[in-house]
């Protein structure tokens, strides 16, 4: 697998170009960093836009649901599909209203889904998936038993036809709109976690793993 | 326009019916808390996914970028659509596996986009758009010149098709999986806002506008 990937007709960035990036590592970041994508598919012409959790796993993005999903079954058909993952970084506020902008990280993968059969690839990918989100939940808790497995539709999407874009720093304004009299600069914008609450259920009282409180740990403001 | 969304088969959510919404205002509400959308829309038979920011008006969502870009060109030829808005509230650690999930608020709204010509509306739009992010800019920038109207292309998408998905609280287990023993509950995500940051280029220096300071102290964590 290139280390970047050479840009087709499909995902060459047409507008902003300067914002494009088509290296590997990066969009390897961005997708590391988040956890909810965006799948699009096509079912009689009509576009559906789903928001779903994934995995990556080396090349290979994972994304999962229940077989009965509408979603799933009509990627199981291997129709094309598009994923894409955006993380907001900010509102950048200029001094004209049309450089206003925002700072973001995204990338868009192209391709087509294909279904993991193999059980053990399966139980792999779900491990992926899960790890990815909140490393170290998974030998936590029950793991999926045959009903559940059969249950459970995973798709394999690889990560071979993909951009990714990125808008950081201050606002640009056009050069004589400097002298405009407003403020301009940047909101920042993050997601962050709070503390972990316990299930009301949780019977007899239990500790917060250390893994959960290292994530909110992590994902604290300021 | 009615006060609700009778489900058409495509909006009809089939999965995990029970956190179907089919109610214009939880919609709106979500809608006015997002500001970011996912776009879909079909080139060729190849689905795109495309990060946007967008306002409401009534009952209209609105989006806009350049007239140059790729997808809002498309969507000019009156091609079907897809806007989807997604907000995530927490990570919903279950005993099981399978149980895992996230609480979240999702809108997915189907429909044609159409250009937005007409010179009042198109200044409208812009205006609810820029309002929609962020109340009390408008009036603080430079508006857009006529040049700059040109080069801007603005769609409205009515919201006529479209539902809710919501998914709240804390996880639920299969009955047998309450006695696993792990911790299980919630870690809630929010996206919060940060101090405002002066551009570098702001000179002389200008004090934060109330509205800019009243956005992050909104949006702060905890």
């Amino acid at each position: 697998m290139s280390q970047s990937s050479t840009p087709t007709p499909r995902t060459r960035v047409t507008r902003e170009p300067e914002r494009a990036v088509y290296d590997r590592a990066v969009a390897y970041q961005i997708l590391d960093e988040g956890f909810l994508c965006h799948v699009g598919f096509v079912v009689d012409g009509q576009p559906f836009v789903i928001p779903t959790s994934y995995g990556r796993k080396g090349d290979d993005l994972y994304i999962h649901g229940s077989a009965a999903s509408r979603m799933l079954r009509n990627l199981d058909q291997g129709i094309p599909v598009c994923l894409t993952v955006t993380l907001v970084d900010g509102l950048v506020l200029a001094r004209s209203i049309f450089n206003h902008s925002m700072n973001y990280r995204s990338v868009v993968v192209l391709g087509t889904a294909v279904a993991v059969n193999d059980p053990q690839e399966k139980l792999a990918a779900l491990r992926a998936l899960s790890e990815h989100i909140l490393p170290g939940r998974w030998t936590d808790v029950r793991r999926p038993n045959e009903r559940e497995l059969k249950a459970t539709l995973v798709m394999r999407l690889p990560i071979e036809e993909f951009s990714a874009k990125v808008r950081q720093g201050p606002p640009v304004d056009d050069e004589e709109d400097y002298r405009f009299p407003t403020w301009a600069g940047v909101i920042p914008l993050t997601t962050v976690a709070g503390g972990p609450i316990g299930d009301p259920r949780l019977e007899p009282p239990r500790d917060v793993p250390a893994y959960a409180l290292e994530y909110s740990r992590r994902r604290q403001a300021g």
